[in-house]
């Protein structure tokens, strides 16, 4: 029960193939959002804090955390589709349980179950404040496996 | 059934309340969201496309779709708070439902249920292309209403 | 906005056919729920108070709520599908926001968004009391739609 | 991150509590649930197959899933509150990730957070099938603590 599953990729180039979407993500970019670990099933999401992702007490914006959450699920997952998929949001949800209250974001998603057409991964977001972790969102996302689609837009040209 | 219900704000001041709160949010200003209709447990958010706010097929971000709606919901409850109060996302749950993309985005969310501690609101996000209304996200979140609270960060510095 | 959507069925003997699946769900004879209003999209369920469905408090238990709007749910999409398929539920959220006290509850579910694999249903729970209407839960459910495979066990055998 | 967070009780006799609580509800008798583990922030319902809680494929409902998940739930959170109160369950989001088929299930819900107002809970539910374990369903509830207020009808006659 609390052991994690381990899970086989479909395609050994997993990693590179996930970096490479991720580094096309302009919104991640915007935010400052880098890329952590990707493992089989398992995605890090990186988030420094500053100022212009905040609310109105100077904390990381409910909606920010709640973008890397989604991002770090939706890579979770794509690291085990096959090589010619996208990958879509379904839906996710999210409690807030603390307030973004620190120097760094640490978003962690893990695929708790890998199905051919939905894979379903558990959300967590720690954050960092002179070296204390805090829990601060833990959050469920059904992502949807579209095979034979390019993760790319249409065109090469910026839309 | 199908009637919305409706609200008596218990702050007059509430529409001045919202539009200076959510002025005071460097994040919905880096996204490029402004504030639209105000109303008693309504509350509308418009995000113009623009390709820093993009996922990897050059649509807008799910998790920006999320973070327009979470933050209608929050200033859809607050509406109805009392002046010396500030409001906290609790948790918040979104279906994607179609790909965001069009010209513009406009998130909706509406009271359903307004409570002295928890307001539960619905979450709609409408992506407008060409003249054609795409509902393409619809969703739930529960605020948290914490009185005596101040609606700043402690001190006025920047964090 | 706050249009529903119109839905043609694929199936013409789509009531039919809904009605003899929810007559084959014990669970939902358990707890005395009978099936409602039926059309394209929209199902309703029906539950009179009983004492062995409530919890401690005398009112009707939480789970017993999400049993019946999850089933409104299930068969509002299913109302949609065609006629050699099953439905399953992929997941649902559901806010209690009152609590179930009265002679009766209904349970109402309309498809917002019908897809050929995924179909989101909103969820809305009312319990009448003394002729008055409370809305008492709200969600929203994800459908999947199992084209090919029986609306049945594969034995006739029960199990 | 992956460490399970310790709870001390604020009341000594918590699982007594609980045990009583639960022993009080209906519609956990009616499905043939019976309380398995109760210890500081986490619970255990059990819930033995019977062809009454099926659905039209013969499978334990999604419906019963999430009531056994919801129950574990509300009293993982309320084994953490004090003696004088009661638990209600604001929301809670079940993911139905394989057919509930097995000979029993198992609902087991941990604390992920314990406010003073607001309880957040991860559930999850296992099935048992010729000793094999199916992890069928995952969620997330809210749970709310009512200080003052008796867990039991106002009136001792049945309603």
């Amino acid at each position: 029960m609390s052991t994690v599953p381990e899970f086989r990729p479909a395609d050994p180039g997993f990693e590179a193939r996930v970096r490479d979407s991720f580094g096309r993500q302009p919104a991640m970019r915007l935010i400052g959002a880098t890329l952590g670990l990707v493992a089989p099933g398992l995605c890090e999401v990186d988030l420094p804090h500053n100022p212009q992702i905040t609310q109105q007490h100077g904390l990381i914006h409910g909606g920010v955390v709640g973008m890397i959450a989604d991002s770090a699920g939706g890579y979770a997952a794509y690291s085990l589709f096959p090589a010619d998929s996208t990958v879509m949001t379904v839906e996710y949800k999210l409690n807030l349980m603390a307030p973004a209250d620190g120097e760094r974001l640490l978003a962690r998603s893990r695929v708790t179950r890998h199905g051919r057409t939905l894979t379903i991964c558990s959300l967590d977001v720690f954050a960092y404040k002179a070296d204390r972790e805090i829990h601060c969102a833990t959050g469920l996302a059904t992502m949807i496996c579209l095979v034979g689609r390019p993760d790319a837009p249409r065109s090469g040209a910026p839309r």
